[in-house]
């Protein structure tokens, strides 16, 4: 069986306080291969409601789409500098076809028979048909944010700097990146790559809310 | 300067295959307490839009009240065996006051003068004040499925299993823990604990589709 590589408590506490929000990366330091290739698959990995996977990650190569993409991003230079940006965006269309896609792809990895799926199909059409458009489009979007969290833990755990970016223009994002058409809409992006000697962000102290304020026992 | 703790791609990958969805938890089993206050840390370390973590993480340690969560829960055995159940709940009122609040955190944290972050406090009022009530309560929720992301993946570090739970009654659920009289309303949960040794759905392959699906190179 696979194992898990069980950090201790003191390795994943160092590990996410080490993490932060990158400001300025080294536009020079690549990411290795089987680094990406591994925070890749923590995004295909990544659970969602009934594992119905509503997304599609786009990460953008080319020089000149990130340039475009810049001056839409609050000109912040983390889109242009980082090794590597992924668009995390929504599925437009969420429907009975996508239940049946899924219902297919469980068949085919698990080889049971669709009929023993019935009461799962009857769940997924509870969960998903009953909501408004724009219900089901705020539930979309809620689930790229877990596979956004899965990516940002992972790349700590991988020693790789990364940064969350919300508050894009999307529009501006599917229209560069010409998504629509594909059938999906962007949601936001995280940058990833090696954070820059001179980021003065790295070195401030983390600000979060005491745990007594974030955190409860009942 | 704190190290993250470097896993290798390859344990990585294994750590996220490892991770399932639990559907049966053994529920002789409790979490040692320095792996689960680590795991309670990656709650409050998560990060979110602004920095603004507007948002409560509820453990939920009382039996009694985890027997009544169950029924609203579709009877799911998960909300009563497993070692730990986190409800992530929403903040109910955020607008200038939680503004302050994080502003006054950052200052104290960092002991720089209020007026240096005149900047940083516009974008946070053009972000939130902005928004309807109901276009504010959803950005909300999605930032803690951030957390529930950072979570899932954290516990899979350290060799602890998990279940997120979406889909619960979570009008049932504010009634039964009182988190409206707190300022919080829920959202969804997480169990935590370790898998049952005849827990079936532990070695049935997981359900992905296949990456040139989810992810593209632009």
């Amino acid at each position: 069986m696979i194992k898990s590589s069980a950090l201790s408590p003191e390795e994943l506490r160092n590990t996410l306080h080490w993490r932060y929000a990158v400001k300025k990366f080294d536009p020079t330091r690549k990411i290795p291969d089987p680094v990406w290739k591994a925070l890749e698959e923590s995004l295909v990995l990544s659970p969602s409601s009934l594992g119905l996977q509503p997304w599609k990650f786009f990460v953008v190569d080319a020089p000149a789409l990130r340039a475009k993409l810049k001056p839409v991003s609050w000109n912040q230079s983390q889109i242009t500098d980082a090794a590597r940006l992924v668009v995390f965006a929504a599925k437009l269309e969420v429907g009975p076809a996508e239940i049946e896609r899924l219902l297919n792809r469980i068949v085919e990895l698990r080889k049971i028979p669709l009929e023993s799926l019935a009461g799962y199909k009857a769940m997924m059409q509870g969960a998903v048909l009953k909501r408004s458009p724009e219900s089901l489009q705020n539930w979309i979007a809620r689930q790229a944010y877990i596979a956004l969290g899965v990516f940002l833990t992972s790349a700590a755990a991988l020693g790789v700097d990364a940064c969350p970016m919300e508050g894009l223009d999307t529009a501006q994002y599917d229209h560069i990146l010409g998504l629509p058409a594909k059938g999906y809409t962007a949601l936001f992006a995280a940058t990833a790559g090696y954070r820059a000697a001179d980021d003065a962000y790295a070195e401030l102290p983390k600000v979060r809310y005491d745990s007594s304020e974030v955190l409860a026992h009942l």
